[in-house]
């Protein structure tokens, strides 16, 4: 049962948007085990369409999922033209119409006439619900050979009415049996090629469950995928292998799938009981904002000094002017003055600092663009961490590593110390 | 002479990355002015290649766009399956596989075996040469109605070629002699159809310049594109219509194109030979984190304080314990202490703050998540601004509008203080 992906609007070909839709499909038939072989993107015009679908039954598609063109305007055209290809005429849906009307009224306006095009759908046809907005899709079983899905290009809608509806449709007819479960491992402060040098072959060629690395920002992942009838077989699969990983990447494995940094950073000072506050230069606020990104942060988080002119690393940060004069503003000596300084002054646990240069400009040849300290006050001393991050790279880049290496460095010393505790207990 | 644009990528039917190469090009060709009418996506396999590429030709497309497929592994097939397709052989470029090695030995590396492959082209195409990668396209004139030009996957090499040579050789062959040119202008501080209903209908429904809205975090464009055979052609069709939108939009257009809105204050700063500093509470950091993207701010910018605690608040920003009791954190009394209190302590021109509600929890009947307050301190006083972003909005877009919402209140200040100094001169 191959699926084909057909993608209606001329915003497409005229590059206004990107194609999220396709994706977003793509991923979910891998997800379901629903091999498909072809994407295809077409304007709103009925003759292309018509010669989309017509192609697409040639070369043996069986399941057509449309999105786009479900609007109530006159170029939107999927509907009509898929009911003219088979030759149906279109049908009012008066629960359809009824959900149109009501669904305006909510929002304190009323139905335009246009949108009565809305409740049209091909005769034979199932109606696709769509909770989230007036444009319905539908679902219509042509024959055992032929199925034909359609959404709204919204993506929003487009996802709910796919997960609300069409995977349990697909899944009712018996398609989609085995499903790719899948697990990402997330990894800072190792290269791509330095972590898959260290992992044996026989698991990067394995099939099932697979091992792919992908890197990006600094940050590099590992996805498991196991291809499985229920999601306790691919847990089975999926287990030993992340074990092993996770064994393999050390204290460079942070996290999986949606964890940030910021989070697990989150969790450890949370559990201890502990609290932070950041001084940034170069980062501008970045580090604390990433932090803030959590919900519930002001449980740990107490705040910062953005201290990006030298008078308030002296001023507000207590840095010593003898030494910024003498190691500059970008050095070991500012980074851990700067991490005490704010650690005292909000009275945390730890005390985090970024000072560096995020370029284009301020480089020179023994301090490049893309050099950056990081202090770190503990309770018991205050440590630095020096990064050179690459003179190419751009400010954004430069300033979005600097951030997510200070976190990495206080979830460091976090694990390390939790690792020390278990062992002491252990003895 | 329609384009079509064919993607070669099993990564793309699995869903694991987004098409942003048929967007750049689909955008790419519609600045040309070069129609095309079809976008395919198809896996890395002989078969469905070559049916791909009838199915175009059958059609009528004239010129062929690949994407994808051109490395060196046993999977990359784009370039042999042309050839195959068409009956005629690879050649090996002496040239290409120089070059290749070249760029090899520039990385202290030794050229694989497999790289050899990267050489080979159909007899009788042309070099698209790739001077940031080692996979070259080609371009291939294989009759006066057929084009084929090749690319690889990686879209920062993409980019380069189609600019450097493939724009350059679609203009020498008269292709794309009427291009598309457009302006974005940019609104802060008014909605989508509030903007839009103040155009005359007459201006929306012109063909050429045409005007289209887009609207997306909390931020309007005006797009304003018109087809022309020169800049200077096109410049004639866009500058009275944007002149006329400029007038409408008012206070509300910040800028155009690539423009921020952090630039456009960093630009009036420098101006003015004014400072800034930022107390952040909900953002946390975020406002400076924003300030900061542009290079060279500490001109202007000096820095601030994250008080995301109330005790930060206090301590550093000096605002009143009594008023924080009873009007709360989130108020436009501690709104303004704030900005006067980091005004003070950084010693510069403006104080700016932003403290609120940005979810999911912490919201009240009262207070619901979504209620930001922006305080601004100036020489001659303070004033504080409420938003209500409303409580459906996410955490991450009310962080982000309340940032932006506080750098376009900077903004406006700082034009009608310019506009009021212009309006007593002219006296």
């Amino acid at each position: 049962m191959t699926a084909e992906i057909i993608c209606v609007g001329t915003e497409l070909l005229l590059g206004d948007i990107v194609n999220g839709n396709a994706k977003f499909l793509a991923r979910q038939l891998a997800l379901l085990g629903i091999p498909h072989y072809y994407q295809v993107v077409v304007g709103d015009n009925r003759d292309r369409i018509k010669q989309a679908i017509a192609i697409a039954i040639d070369r043996g598609s069986k399941i057509l999922i449309f999105t786009g063109g479900l609007g109530p305007t006159p170029d939107d055209l999927t509907c009509e033209t898929i009911a003219d290809f088979f030759g149906v005429p279109l049908v009012e849906e008066r629960e359809v119409l009824a959900d149109i009307a009501q669904k305006y009224a909510s929002r304190g306006s009323k139905m335009n006439p246009s949108n009565r095009k809305q409740a049209l759908i091909p005769q034979g046809a199932s109606v696709l619900p769509n909770p989230a907005g007036t444009a319905p899709g539908i679902i219509w079983q042509k024959s055992a050979e032929l199925t034909i899905l359609t959404f709204p290009g919204v993506p929003s809608e487009m996802h709910r009415m796919w997960r609300e509806t069409a995977v349990p449709y697909l899944k009712s007819k018996g398609w989609g049996k085995e499903m790719i479960y899948s697990r990402t491992l997330k990894f800072w402060g190792i290269g791509e090629s330095a972590l898959v040098e260290k992992i044996p072959p026989s698991i990067l060629d394995m099939s099932n469950p697979t091992v792919a690395p992908y890197a990006g920002k600094g940050e590099v992942k590992l996805r498991i995928s196991a291809k499985a009838s229920s999601a306790e077989t691919a847990g089975h699969l999926i287990s030993p292998v992340e074990e092993l990983l996770r064994q393999i990447g050390g204290l460079n494995c942070y996290g999986a799938d949606d964890e940030t940094l910021a989070e697990v950073v989150a969790q450890m000072l949370l559990a201890a009981g502990e609290t932070l506050s950041v001084a940034e230069s170069c980062t501008g606020g970045g580090l604390g904002s990433m932090l803030t990104t959590v919900a519930g942060s002001s449980n740990y988080f107490q705040g910062g000094i953005i201290s990006y002119d030298n008078q308030v690393k002296v001023d507000q940060l207590g840095v010593n002017p003898a030494e910024l004069a003498l190691s500059g503003a970008v050095s070991d000596v500012v980074a851990q003055q700067m991490a005490v300084g704010v650690q005292k002054l909000m009275g945390t646990t730890w005390g985090l600092s970024i000072t560096g240069i995020a370029g284009p400009g301020g480089g020179t040849e023994s301090k490049p663009v893309g050099l950056v300290y990081v202090g770190l006050a503990a309770a018991d001393g205050v440590q630095s961490f020096e990064h050179r991050f690459g003179s190419q790279q751009d400010r954004d880049m430069i300033r979005h590593r600097s951030a997510c290496s200070a976190l990495d460095h206080l979830r460091r010393q976090l694990s390390t110390r939790e690792e020390t505790k278990t062992r002491f207990v252990d003895l």
